[in-house]
């Protein structure tokens, strides 16, 4: 049935009877004029909102509506997992064509639900408006800041050791294959793609790493690592400097590299959407930095570089640094942006 | 500067520099992975969402970017007065078409922090999304719930009296004022103008009412009169029945109704917008209501009628039932509710 036919309210009444609203910590959920919420007492709460935009940010043809919501929910989800946050409430504010499934609206909201409960997260309320052409996928999601303190961007301090968890690249890889058009059967190939379309934010990361006190500051590289590095450095007011070699690269990213022709130091640098998080701790924090995620059994965390008194990112090659493209990452607004136009989009590689 | 040219990261310093980001409750607010506030610990948190879609809620041509902003931020303060809450922290996610100037940005960003502040809240974070064809605004606000309680849509009980705020119908009357064509030179027709275009929200009005401790539930009129009622008898599992005759209409919205030849019985009853207050208190609560709200100098309330067991909206009219339409007020998704399609939309009297 078309949501034109159904009607607002009618999808909302199915949504409601399929996701519930009774949770913990939720007076009043989807039904009211707002969500009423029982934050608790001694934290401080995280706010934060990110969107998808259809032919920006995904596309149908290759996203199922499933694939979508969770995708919205782990950009969000990332965001709270770089401050070392509890991911508590989500709200979703969708814009449909009004000749939208409302199965498809539903298997949506199931991706963000499941997502979101997956990192602790309940939706607790919404709004859909009629959005003609496109889809949008616009999600809020709160949560609580860690005892020891939200670990900020702007905590870094000269001479801190650059850390980056698990293996970035493999999502700009991933879309690479993507647009290549090569099937996914392999199941390498798979692998990267899955990391592109379902990327797992480092939420048990992030707690444990707030909770061991000596991360000063941390950031989710969604817009490529040298660019969020960049804005990283920017709030802490200095520089860094990484060497290339020593970031973690799949052996995914590495063969899907070769048999495309391309750099992975490339993705790993300027490829976006890893959700993997770049933190900064004092030096000979490495050890205890690596037990401590490593006891979790969690994804693990590779010193990459080190903070700089003087501002700016240096990328070093074999001990020389690399000429950074003016356009380092993901930056809105710019007419190639279009992801069915065929251009370079969010997550390309430079 | 078209945005296109000026980037997402030196549009965000723009307005991070225009906004300032140090406000009381604000620990971190623009400028990180997340916004980390301070909610106050004895209360509970209130969150809402709505957006405004450009050729479905407004029309670039009548509506300049800081009204679009105000707006944005209107119907969202609206969402929190009905609960008689606190507007405390705003973030704003837009979908801008890559051509958009960054002034009119700059300006829509005025309007939202304006009219936030205006009601106390401060704007601590959003995002921006490339939208081709349509300028989007989507809010998520966050509020504090009043100390005795926010006031729900569940809590109505049978007879109830049910109050409104204000003169229902001016928004609708001014819609179809601007849809006429007419200038907005006179008085009369510019204050209705005005009230479809900058609507107040009772956010006052909301609190005072909660604070009385007799109302027993609340909602704002988004989508007209008798479809809201109808949500507020939905969730409290009742009816009600009001007397079209005593809801109060404005001198302006009477006589635009005449001039337009159409029925301001009908605006105020099925034309949505007005984000007024449509609340119940017991039997015996009209002196109290009236007291509190002219004591503190606030918009007044009118009893236009009482909850019923029975399930179900009653309208009399000269004491007869009035058939009421299957589509009362706004719902989405409908293939006539382009705006600029000239056909009829929301806030429009059936």
């Amino acid at each position: 049935m078309k949501i034109s036919d159904l009607g607002e309210f009618g999808l909302i009444a199915r949504l409601r009877a399929r996701l519930g609203s009774r949770f913990p910590g939720v007076l009043t959920g989807i039904g009211d004029d707002t969500a009423v919420l029982a934050p608790p007492g001694d934290r401080a709460l995280l706010a934060t909102c990110d969107c998808l935009v259809e032919g920006i940010h995904f596309l149908r043809s290759s996203s199922p509506p499933r694939d979508i919501g969770r995708k919205a929910a782990a950009v969000n989800l990332s965001d709270i997992a770089a401050m070392g946050g509890e991911p508590r409430w989500m709200l979703v504010s969708l814009g449909l064509p009004p000749e939208t499934e409302s199965g498809f609206v539903e298997e949506l909201y199931e991706g963000l639900a499941e997502a979101a409960l997956k990192y602790g997260a309940r939706v607790v309320g919404g709004n859909m408006a009629s959005l003609p052409g496109r889809l949008l996928v616009d999600v809020f999601l709160l949560g609580t800041a860690p005892e020891k303190g939200a670990l900020l961007r702007s905590g870094a301090r000269p001479f801190d050791l650059l850390f980056v968890t698990g293996t970035p690249g493999d999502s700009a890889a991933g879309l690479a294959l993507l647009r290549a058009g090569g099937s996914s059967r392999c199941a390498e190939r798979a692998r990267l793609v899955r990391r592109h379309l379902a990327p797992e934010p480092r939420v048990a990361e992030g707690r444990r790493l707030a909770s061991l006190g000596c991360v000063s500051s941390a950031i989710d590289i969604s817009d490529g690592l040298v660019a969020d590095l960049g804005r990283l450095c920017e709030e802490s007011g200095l520089g860094a400097v990484i060497e290339a070699e020593r970031i973690p690269l799949s052996g995914e990213c590495v063969a899907a590299s070769r048999e495309l022709g391309q750099d992975p130091a490339g993705f790993a640098l300027f490829g976006g959407e890893d959700y993997e998080l770049l933190f900064t701790a004092p030096p000979g924090s490495e050890k205890a930095v690596r037990e401590a995620l490593a006891a979790d059994g969690l994804e693990g965390a590779t010193v990459i570089g080190a903070m700089t008194g003087a501002a700016g990112v240096t990328v070093l090659r074999e001990g020389r640094p690399v000429a950074l493209p003016a356009r380092t990452g993901w930056t809105h607004f710019r007419s190639d942006d279009e992801k069915d136009a065929g251009h370079e989009t969010e997550g390309a590689a430079g």
